[in-house]
Parts: C-alpha cells; structure tokens; sequence
C-alpha cells in the first residue's frame, strides 16, 4: 500500500530505532516525510544527519525538542538557552536538508515547574520571556517555534503551557512566522474550547505542526507513554482534523506516538501500522 | 488544637470510616462540619443517617454525588435520572437534619463517554439536558446542583465537564439557586483561566462548594487516587484560597481526598493531620 502523502513520522513512534533505521523504514513504507529528535541526530552528528536526511529524500516537517524554560534566572537558565540556540540551527539544518516541502519547526516543551516551586504563574511568565530571548535567533535562522500545548495532567512536571489557548496567547506577542504552537490531538481533544481555538489559530497563522494520536484509559504506570495508534482509543479525529485543514494547514501531519509496547515492536511493523492508522482515521478527513 | 471553623471533612477521605465512625472522628477533632457520601448514608438508612448527624451537632456541607449524565436516552439513563431524584431528597434531608450554616448541595459528577463512544460533543450536551431534567426536583427540594468539573486526565472515562469555565457555561441555563458548580484545586489548579473563572463563578453566584486537596507527580497507577494533604503536593493555595474568598464565599469548605495511603491510615489521625494541614495553607488566607 501507499503511505498518505501528508503522513510524517516522528522518530518518537519508533524511539529505539537510529536514526539510519528511522530514515530506513521511513522511507520503504512509502512515507514521505519524518520529525526528527535531537539526540538521535547528535548521535551521528549534525552534519551526518543532514546528509542522512537528504539521501533519504524525505522531508523534515519538525525537530524535536527545545524547551525547558521554567527555570530561574541563573547558569542552568542559561545553558537551557544556549541549547535552544542550538536546537534552532540543528531545525534550519535539517529543514535546508530535506526534501522540497520540509518544514523549519522546532517544537518546544516549556517544562514544569522548578523543584520545590509552588509558583505557576512565575514559571508561565518565565516561559514567555524565555521565548522572547530566543526569537531573533529563530528568525535570523528561518526557523519557527511552536509551542506545544501539553496535556493539563502534565502541567506540573512537563509543561506548564496546558492549553492551546495559553500557547497563542504566548505566540500573540511575536511575528506568527517566528513562533506558533503544535496542534497535538492528544494534548488538547478534551478542551471545551478546542474547535475555537483551532479555528483562531489558523487566522493568527500559528499553526505550525499538526500532530495525532489517541488517548485511552487506564493509563499505564507511567502516564508520558499512554499514547496509542489513531483509532485504538476515544478521540475524534474526524472533528478535529477537519477543523485543523478548514484554517488552510498545508503541511505533513506527524504522528507521534509515546508507547512502551510499540516502542518494543519492529520498527518497520510501527510504521506500516502507522500509516495504516492513519489512512483510516486522518485521510478521509483531509479534503477541503 | 482547635481545627478551624470553616474546615469540612469530605467523608471520602476516610473511606473505609462507617458513618458512626466517620461523624466521631470528625466531631472528637473539634471539627465543625463534614460532607457526606451517598454509600454509608445509604448504608443505615437515610432516616437513620439524618438522626446521626443531628445528633453530631456537626454542619452538613455537601452530598456526594449524583451525575453520570452522559448515557444515551435509554433505560439506564432513565434509572441514572432516578437515581438523582433520591439523591437530591436525600439531600435536602441531609441538610435540614445538620446544624445551623448546613447547606443542601449535590455534588455531581458528570459522568465520562459511553462505552465506544468518542462523541464528546455529544456527551456534554447530555449532561446539559440531564441537569434540566432535574433542576425543577432540586429547585422544589431547596437543593442545588454543583456541577463538578474534573481534571482533564478524566475526561474519557469520569467526567466530560472539565473546565470551570465550562461548568458555569452550563450552569448559567439556570437559576443560580439550582445549580452551581463545584470549585476543587485539584481539579483546576493547572487552568490559565482559573482566576478569571473564579471570579466569574463568585459573580454569577455560583460556587457552591470550595473544596481543597493537592496535586503531585509522579501518579500512582490508579490515577484516581492521586490527591495528598494540602502542602504535599505543588497547588498554591494561597492565591486560589484568596481568590474564592474575594467572591464572597463564606460557606464550609471541604477537604477530599482520595488516596489508598491515607485511606489505610487510622480516621482519627487523617482528621487530625488534615486539620493541621488546612490550619497552615488555607486559614491563613480565609479574611478577606
């Protein structure tokens, strides 16, 4: 079969994969696109990766993750940034690597709040100054934030940006082509406010990555890996991708899956899966 | 010591307390008040029930819970409604049978999807309906409907209310005698429009109940039992305690926690270390 030609990849869905292997099964399921992860990319080396990518012929849609704002002033603040300066050019790098159609988007995961904090409007506010700190160097390098939106459950140790209301009323104050926020079905399907706050997006021009996957309960033991394939669990990807492709999104749609039985599972048996999921969830809904 | 006047113990946090038991150790505590559950009230007959508490002397704070609004028209949903309509009697029994300052307040609880579900949108619209079929019952008995949202982490599965902001969008249909909503850090602490809903909430006279416990990570593996002493966990409960108390509120407020830990702990020393533990994070912030 045919991948969906908007169907990207993120390398998290198969995280024990290398990157050579990523790019590998990526590729023979007739996938066209893949996100990227900083560590699997260092791993190989920045400019190993980049040629990696550009052999591949894929494109890059996103590079994952920056972030990691909520600490106060003072040295780990400071390396935090240096490392999202980084981060920024290993996104413009890749996206001039991959094929026509890649995407300058490095996702950013605000993080919680600091040890011992109680404080969780000083660390939103650190969040937005941190970004401000960093969009002169995101838009001297062609590369747009998005913030991602996580889901409120992580709102203390992963993120405090908890809606993707709160996402755009950070971006609000930046040039749209400079920071955005990351769409991830996961994170915001349970949000009374979603289908307006999708629909604003799209006229702000902040959407900068469209990502699914599904939600179901219980949770495994560790909550970060309750992600499933599209389809296994309760959200409604019809409503919501139809709402996402009415604002005029254009670009790859990633799934990112955390998970520790597909994590364990053949790379390329994920990817074929994947791609079946989404064909089935996704793809009827991406007519305009 | 003397537990703070305003202080009432949910009796969910002395799960496995029988009513006498529960009403004993809530009373011995020099606690003023307590809020009950349908199950152990139902245990001895709610006659019985009213005669036991009035005998405590203690106010009655809440009733806990009706809902699970969110079946399908059907037979289930039908003996659901029911089963509201006693709740709500019991209620008001409850409350006439407590010392002066009770308040007749049911708690509910919305209710997740239906089994193979994923119509949210739909869900929450039978929740709606089902509180109007039960707002002229409560308003005939003197009892108001505190809509509770839940964490967003129960969406699927709990509650499809999960926003203040979204519990006062379906209470403002009604008299604001009828139906409130339920304010527990727990639940919102994580939102960014808390304060602002807060203080809509206090303007449209609608908090029926505050009820307070904290949040902290990691989860254990029931998600449900998640909830510690205020203090334990990361909720400011300084500025949530302050903002409930600008409206005006001047009702009991309910402490209710779940956890297995403190739920196989002896009831008088959970009593005991959840006075203390309200004496330090919310007294401090109860004048206005």
């Amino acid at each position: 079969m045919t991948a969906d030609p908007r169907l990207s990849i993120n390398q998290a869905t198969i995280k024990y994969a290398d990157l050579a292997t990523a790019l590998r099964v990526t590729k023979d399921a007739g996938v066209q696109a893949i996100g990227l992860w900083r560590e699997p990319v260092n791993e190989v080396g920045l400019d190993t990766a980049a040629k990696m990518l550009a052999d591949s012929g894929l494109r890059f849609s996103t590079h994952c993750r920056g972030g990691f704002f909520t600490l106060p002033e003072g040295p780990e603040r400071t390396a935090a940034l240096d490392d999202n300066r980084r981060a920024i050019e290993e996104t413009a790098t890749l996206a001039a690597a991959g094929a026509e159609g890649s995407t300058a988007v490095l996702v950013l995961v605000a993080g919680g709040l600091p040890d011992g904090s109680r404080d969780l409007i000083g660390a939103r506010e650190r969040v937005r100054d941190a970004i401000g700190a960093l969009a002169d160097d995101a838009k001297a390098a062609g590369v747009t934030l998005a913030i991602e939106p996580l889901h409120p459950m992580y709102a203390s140790d992963r993120a405090v940006v908890s809606t993707l209301g709160q996402a755009l009323d950070i971006a609000a104050d930046f040039d749209a082509a400079v920071v955005g926020a990351a769409v991830d079905t996961f994170h915001i399907w349970w949000d009374p406010q979603v289908f307006e706050q999708i629909e604003r997006a799209g006229r702000e021009g902040r959407i900068a990555t469209y990502q699914v996957c599904d939600w179901k309960t219980p949770f495994p033991a560790d909550v970060l890996l309750s992600r499933h394939y599209m389809g296994d669990g309760v959200i409604d990807f019809g409503s919501l991708t139809r709402a996402v492709i009415a604002t005029g999104y254009d670009r790859d749609i990633e799934v990112e899956i955390f998970n520790a039985d597909i994590w364990s599972d053949d790379p390329a048996t994920v990817v074929a899966r994947t791609a079946a999921s989404f064909a089935e969830t996704i793809t009827p809904h991406l007519d305009r």
